[in-house]
């Protein structure tokens, strides 16, 4: 299944069209896209039923967040070797784990306000959580996922590192500072979920490039680790890492701009396009 | 006003004796403890006019989390000096912030159950938004405070020290380690909200003591801090830091066991009573 927010209504694709949820379910799903991950297994079970499949035919639009207001949101640092070596860092022995702040999470239409001259890129996958999970294993770790998306976890660095201990999850709550999109795919949709090649276009000139297979901790491994600590509950969020690549890492550093676009893309679930602008 | 989560129920006091809100607001305002804050000024209003004040004559039970769904709860360290100090750590310029993931926060009546062996106690005075607030300043920031309640951070030492950069959010953040209450009390109720005696109590011994005057960022100046990077939402949790007398930095070191209780006191809010308990 693809399942997308479209000026907040909940939405599928059958056959490749898009379908309102609640007009064609008759009203046994309603139409939030925030609340729909607390029955996802029924929710599942019905798109299976009505032939809910198959990749949009052309994006809509009236984008917004796949998972609006998730109780959770969970960032992973140094999760791809190549950003923990740019990153001078040590590869951690468990997942580094960080919050985003929920009112950061915007859609894939909302333009996000430069802050500062410091800001940086970060295109990951991310994974939204389907059902609660408390010591979940790894090895049935897709079983707690309703799906994937692309997210942004843009990065304020003079915030995030001028501390000690670092301020990751403010440095990175700044608002829209968590794009989220275009819209959640399923695993079951994906050749290999596992293995996703995933970049970031800034104006155009890829500047990331990496596989979700290049994950130090995969999404099953997040799974478990956040679960043995933290109850996973349905529609939240974790931003699994980014790979190399990041502005603050290069010589000499590079860091966005108002005016400039940000297209971050992972093959099998889409492009999720930021528009970035100055000071309203 | 002093407000509470009565068995999921939204209750107040008025002169002293214990109203459901919903019953008494004749149905304008609804029974949700988590969705009052969203219309809180309205709620302030009413309750003026129903003179709804006075501290409660008893501690009725069923006592639940004060803000039991916020969408970001803030953490924040080294808030105290004689907590830097037996931290071994220098005073931050900026407050120094973790979020605790909202599956941790219970009510004063959840038995916590100790994880490991190096878990600890941190007494801390919580304010709950009550207003949206983004670029706040300081010399208005107890507008945007609902009230005020008292928390534990409890923290499993272990989990939120063995790694670069330390893991503040997961250590602090294991099942029912966000424990607030008994209730809200708004600002007005205290002679001075801005310089309220704290205590902690294991097993009837005193273990933490100060008073919230001697906060180094202030609760109007950390909403200050907060609200220029993130939006502050209603029902959101801010722990404001923790005093001297954790056990990590005690000589012997001591942790908290199976069995104990933990008591943390603020005069002019309550008590908040915690059991810990062993693996169920």
């Amino acid at each position: 299944m693809y399942v997308a927010n479209i000026r907040g209504r909940l939405a599928t694709w059958v056959d490749g069209k898009l379908a309102d949820v609640e007009q064609v379910s008759g009203g046994r799903f309603g139409s939030s896209p925030a609340a729909v991950y607390r029955r996802w297994d029924e929710f599942r079970a019905w798109g299976d039923n009505v032939g809910a499949s198959g990749s949009p035919a052309e994006v809509p639009s009236g984008l917004g967040a796949p998972s609006p207001a998730p109780r959770q949101t969970f960032g992973i640092g140094l999760n791809y070797r190549d950003h923990v070596e740019e990153s001078g860092l040590e590869v951690p022995g468990f997942p580094s784990t960080f919050c985003k702040f929920a009112s950061c999470i915007v859609g894939p239409e909302d333009p996000v306000e430069v802050v500062g001259n410091t800001s940086d890129w970060e295109v990951e996958l991310v994974a939204v959580i389907g059902r609660a999970a408390h010591n979940a294993k790894a090895d049935v770790g897709w079983d707690y996922v309703a799906g994937l998306t692309i997210g942004q976890d843009l990065s304020e660095r003079t915030r995030q590192l001028a501390d000690s201990p670092p301020q990751f999850s403010l440095g990175k709550s700044f608002p829209g500072y968590g794009p989220t999109g275009p819209w959640l795919v399923t695993p079951d949709e994906l050749t290999d979920p596992a293995d996703l090649p995933l970049r970031c276009f800034l104006d155009g000139e890829k500047v990331q490039e990496s596989r979700t297979s290049q994950l130090i901790f995969s999404v099953p491994q997040l799974i478990e680790a956040l679960s043995s600590i933290v109850t996973l509950l349905p529609g939240d969020i974790i931003f699994t890492g980014t790979p190399g690549g990041v502005g603050a890492a290069r010589s000499p550093q590079r860091f966005l701009r108002p005016g400039q676009t940000l297209v971050s893309e992972i093959d099998g679930i889409g492009q999720l396009t930021t528009t970035l602008v100055g000071p309203s």
